[in-house]
């Protein structure tokens, strides 16, 4: 399976075996060649080419802290989390312009600062006691100053699938989308369940479709918050749909040559295809081309 | 990919549309028939088939409220969450003998309650504002009684993976583990990474093998105290190994037949598999038919 997908790519060092080291973490403070992400809120602020602009430590704000992402050739980097300026959950307008130019190394390592700030800017307080938390491990933690429980960034497994009968896939839209997008299925996995039956369990309630022989395609990060795609095809066992009406608004079965068409952009589509950094426009072209 | 793994194939339907519907929760309360799962601290209780035990939810200790599973054949099934008796995180000695009793799809079972429980109980505060939460949609969340966040059970992705080269397989293990067991790496899925990433990061950080064509094999839940296990195969490019001290004490390669040895319980083995329920297990047992 060799299918690109976006968010991915970054030639990040994460430096793991540095969190854990104060001597480390000072040394890269005090690196002339240390480099700080700029943004603008949650956004990213883009060069020419799509990449991510970045800044000195000098130019940190006041209120913020510096969070260790890792290197780059060597040179340490930082993302800033403002104390007082809370940002909102939701993406700007802007951003969705943005994410269609930056390469997808570049949205990779965008990905892992926006959710790293976001999960701070939402985890001030300590969910086993109450009490205040305080960053720790370099920006990759938090511990609590009450009960010392240590808490660290969430990741969500999201399994996100087309059912595919008789050579046509399934695909849905939600009524909040862009006008005539349509897309793969998707929902969280929960405690207790494999990716596989998260797969099965999330078509079987969204469309009413049994399935099976569930295989899995491509990963990718998704920073909205804080996402793991796990993109995957599964054999569905009819065609009939009753789509659950609280999620969907809308859904049904497409031929190859049809989402061949919505992935070319073809006006007279059928429908639209997500953007190529959404991995559901991955595992559309990975079912068009391969499967 | 056809291994067995464990911790999968529970009949539990989770019913999510009901989850919102307090109606729908009073029904499953009333129902005459509706089974309470029962335990010992976190512990399941299980009859001579290894299956787990259920009683009525007259039962219901006084200090609990009742989280609906979800539903196996039309039953309503519930789970204690006790208020007042908090549980140790860590597994008790008598868990690893049960769990080697358990069929798969009663060891999912109890995964799902046994990390849903657990989920609730570090989590009576909100994370955003520092107020108490209290149980919503038939306890598949907590509500924050400050700020009205909702919070929902944490699903942590692990990936798991064998690194190969020539032929070989690379294993390792932690000072911690019984005498003897080695068993894949493993470590957790960062933001901003792909599960691919994640393989070789990990690979790289514990063990100093550089590796490519990562093939995803298998998932499982792992409820210790919520993981989501995704069991991978990576090509190294070298097999030279720099083991990091502080996660690992010993790890190298070994060869299908040392494999095959381990798995069959030979005393001679040069080590001892992780056990059947372990994802660990399962990744080998493909390595060795299939690969
Ligand atoms: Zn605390
Ligand atoms: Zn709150």
């Amino acid at each position: 399976m060799n299918v690109a997908v976006g968010f991915t790519g970054a030639t990040l060092d994460r430096a793991d075996h540095e969190r854990n080291d104060p001597a480390a973490l000072e040394r890269a403070l005090s690196d002339w060649r240390a480099r700080l992400l700029k943004l603008d809120g949650l956004d990213p602020q883009l060069d020419q080419e799509g990449q991510l602009v970045w800044t000195s430590l000098a130019d940190l704000p006041e209120d913020a802290e510096p969070l260790l992402l890792g290197y780059i050739a060597g040179k340490p980097h930082f993302a800033p989390l403002r104390q007082t300026e809370r940002h909102a959950a939701a993406r700007s307008p802007s951003l969705f312009h943005m994410l269609g130019l930056m390469p997808p190394d570049q949205a990779s390592l965008y990905a892992a600062a926006r959710s790293l700030i976001d999960w701070h800017q939402r985890h001030g307080f300590c969910a086993n006691c109450g009490s205040a938390t305080a960053i720790f491990r370099a920006g990759w933690a938090r511990r609590c100053t009450g009960c010392n429980a240590e808490h660290f960034p969430r990741t969500d497994p999201v399994v996100i699938m087309l059912a595919e009968y008789e050579g046509k896939a399934l695909v849905a839209r939600q009524a909040s989308w862009p006008p005539g997008r349509y897309s793969a299925l998707a929902g969280f996995v929960e405690v207790g369940e494999s990716m596989e039956e998260a797969v099965s369990r999330e078509i079987l309630e969204e469309a009413g479709v049994h399935t099976r022989n569930v295989r899995y395609v491509a990963s990718q990060p998704w920073p909205f918050p804080s996402s793991l795609m796990i993109a995957c095809v599964a054999e569905a066992e009819g065609d009939t749909l009753t789509l659950d009406a609280n999620e969907l608004e809308d859904g049904f079965w497409v031929t190859r040559a049809e989402v061949r068409a919505a992935l070319a952009g073809d006006p007279t589509a059928r429908f639209g295809a997500p953007p190529p950094y959404a991995i559901a426009h991955s595992l559309l072209r990975h079912w068009v081309d391969g499967e």
